[in-house]
């Protein structure tokens, strides 16, 4: 048997440890851990100054070295945050219905841990803390797959968590770190689908179709968010612009920013001009359809749809009426979030209902789609993978429900 | 591009059309196609003979045959069935509750279909109607693809339901079949991870672990059932005959009888007397572990476990109480149904809560692991995934939620 193999098993026996455990209990493991974190800063932050030394060595760039940053105001961030994961409903509470059929057996969907959950992420460590804290919550064992070049942080982060396992008689392979520097465990980690129950892989999209490629295990995957806002012909146009400006310039390099934005012909000599003022005041570069450029004098002609800058550009595209812009989203969208924004209630509910995204918007920023926002707290990400879980990520989407069906020596005959 | 991606673009071209009928047209086009079976079944038993023959005439077992057969009454079985998928509640129900935040913000999760979902399946004709009306009813398109012995019933019955589609000014092409006889359209299918949403196998263990094997699209699995019922030390054993008989000897063929028997030492010298005569007579042969051998002279010694019999064969065990039990559940078990027999509550509360099995029972059969007895209505499979489906999969399983954002211009702002 593989080294791997009896690592992820050792994970797997700690699960029933972990189930043995009520609600409270398993909370209050987990804001235990984030008090951990904040008492091991020292040997945390000393791991860390080791990946950061490396990293400027070898040479990343400064946005990559800055996600790799820990400091006492970071750590004591993700101490709040473990706080708050443990003060979230538990996502394994008995809200199961309860029907009783007319020969008396009772059957009940009762919530219950996934198992086992691979978390595959790339340099930002406190994933490693969130991550591990969201699964153990759900009553779950995690096996953390970082980058490279956060290696010494996660590890050392991940030792101060397994303390607190260890304090609480419970076993430390519940949270299990992969140290793999050239992918190879990786490859054979997605291959053990009778130990591994979910994967989740956080990063950039190569990782994720990496992972998505290589995978015999159920992978909810959270590829890139090209969001678009159609402002019909019917929009309030101040509210258009409004929600142009919060969704690509308030914060553009986040996944539920918008990349595009379509606007109906009939409205182009109207809404176009305060488009192209309000984007250059922005810094906001644009790139637009041919047919747009006479009312964008600062626009570049675009050729390329569905691209995700995760930038200060915009692409804007003219398009005829309602059933043209929905074209575009189902050939070009990422099922990530798109809006419209429309004083028309019929082409609002037909935009609701032909749009396939985790989030339709109607006269609203695209940036609600986030797990804080829509009320799941913490969140492990949001999911463009319709099985199972759509949208961002909460707890209670780390778990399932099985059928629990209770008689009284019920046999069903026939 | 491909014929094959052309064809499945067409299904999927088909989506929009599907989503603009209100539930009641949903429901009269599947009851139709159900009326059409009928009124086509000439061609339908016409095409159903020339598989049966190159069928025998190619030496298929009688089991494969009798799958493969269809006559009148089986066609009318079929219509009733398409009329009872006709009859359930609307999948796509507005039943989503609505959060107001204080903002005045509108938060929805709405219930949408998955898109495009291909079923892989073998011998049994029926799947392609059963499997086409469960697809449509929730606002999906289907690729069908089928054993290639049922070839001509499987196009037979497609063309009869695509009338329908036809007829109700619907693209066709929502009911597309593959036609496959080599596995070679299966492996570029399965890639095809941009245009479809779902896979469903159903079938034998081979073609499931192929399927999963090459998908890149999320499978939904239906593996084995090696079911266990253990008879616990406090068990009624009466009871636990009966569960016993019902379990194993009613139906053997099928994936939520019982395959297993867990008795706990204690009461080996008074059960297990009495399972060898019941089993004697209902001429159950039994593979015991060598302990259990001297209170069962017929048995033959057993040195495998995990076993999917689907047959008149049972393993018997002796484990040592409740944990023995557990342990060589998770080692053996096939996540499809559990079943303990036991006067204790807080034994079979923690049988309930560490078994990890789509359903588990106390003090009931296996056999009620089934869509129709659990109220689910017509079951498209049952699932041993964990994700978005755990257990036996009704219409509901084949929708997502999707969340709708609807504001008046409200922006995030940071």
């Amino acid at each position: 048997m593989s080294e791997l193999r009896q690592q992820i098993e050792r994970a797997r026996a700690g699960l029933p440890a972990l189930l043995e455990l009520d609600a409270g209990a398993r909370s209050t493991l987990i804001s235990r851990m984030g008090e951990s974190l904040v008492r091991d800063q020292a040997e945390i932050l000393r791991a860390n100054q080791a990946d950061l030394q490396r990293a400027e060595a070898a040479g990343l760039s400064a946005a990559m070295v800055d996600r790799l940053r820990l400091d006492e105001d970071r750590l004591h961030g993700l101490a709040i945050a473990l706080r708050l994961v443990a003060e979230l409903p538990d996502p394994l509470r008995d809200d199961a219905e309860l029907r009783i059929r007319e020969d008396g057996l009772r059957l009940r969907q009762v919530r219950a841990p996934l198992g086992v959950i691979a978390m595959i992420y790339e340099s930002r460590p406190n994933v490693t803390a969130d991550a591990a804290a969201l699964c153990l919550r759900a009553g779950n064992a995690c096996v953390l797959r970082g980058g490279k070049e956060a290696r010494e942080s996660n590890l050392a982060i991940a030792a101060s968590l397994q303390s607190v396992l260890r304090d609480a008689g419970l076993p430390s392979e519940l949270i299990s770190v992969l140290d793999d520097p050239d992918r190879s465990l990786l490859n054979e980690l997605l291959r053990l689908d009778d130990l591994i129950d979910l994967v989740i892989p956080r990063g950039g999209e190569a990782l994720i179709r990496f992972v998505a490629e290589h995978s015999r295990i159920p992978v909810i995957k959270h590829y890139k968010g090209v969001c678009h806002l159609y402002v019909d012909a019917e929009a309030d146009l101040d509210q258009a612009l409004s929600l142009l400006v919060d969704g690509k310039a308030q914060r553009p390099g986040v996944c539920n920013a918008l990349e595009c934005l379509l606007v109906d012909r009939a409205i182009a000599a109207d809404f176009l001009p305060r488009v192209g003022q309000r984007m250059a005041e922005l810094e906001v570069k644009i790139r637009a359809s041919a047919d747009a450029l006479p009312w964008l004098p600062q626009a570049e002609p675009n050729d390329e749809w569905g691209v995700e800058y995760l930038d200060r550009v915009l692409a804007i595209r003219l398009v005829d009426g309602l059933n043209a812009a929905l074209d575009h989203i189902a050939h070009y969208g990422s099922h990530h979030t798109e809006v419209i924004c429309t004083r028309n209630a019929d082409k609002a509910a037909r935009f609701v209902r032909q749009v396939d995204a985790s989030a339709v918007a109607v006269n609203a920023s695209s940036r609600f789609n986030d797990g804080g926002e829509l009320g799941l707290g913490a969140e492990i990400g949001i999911s463009t993978t319709k099985l199972h879980a759509y949208g961002p990520m909460g707890l209670d989407s780390l778990t399932c429900r099985k059928w629990v069906i209770e008689g009284q020596g019920h046999i069903r005959h026939r």
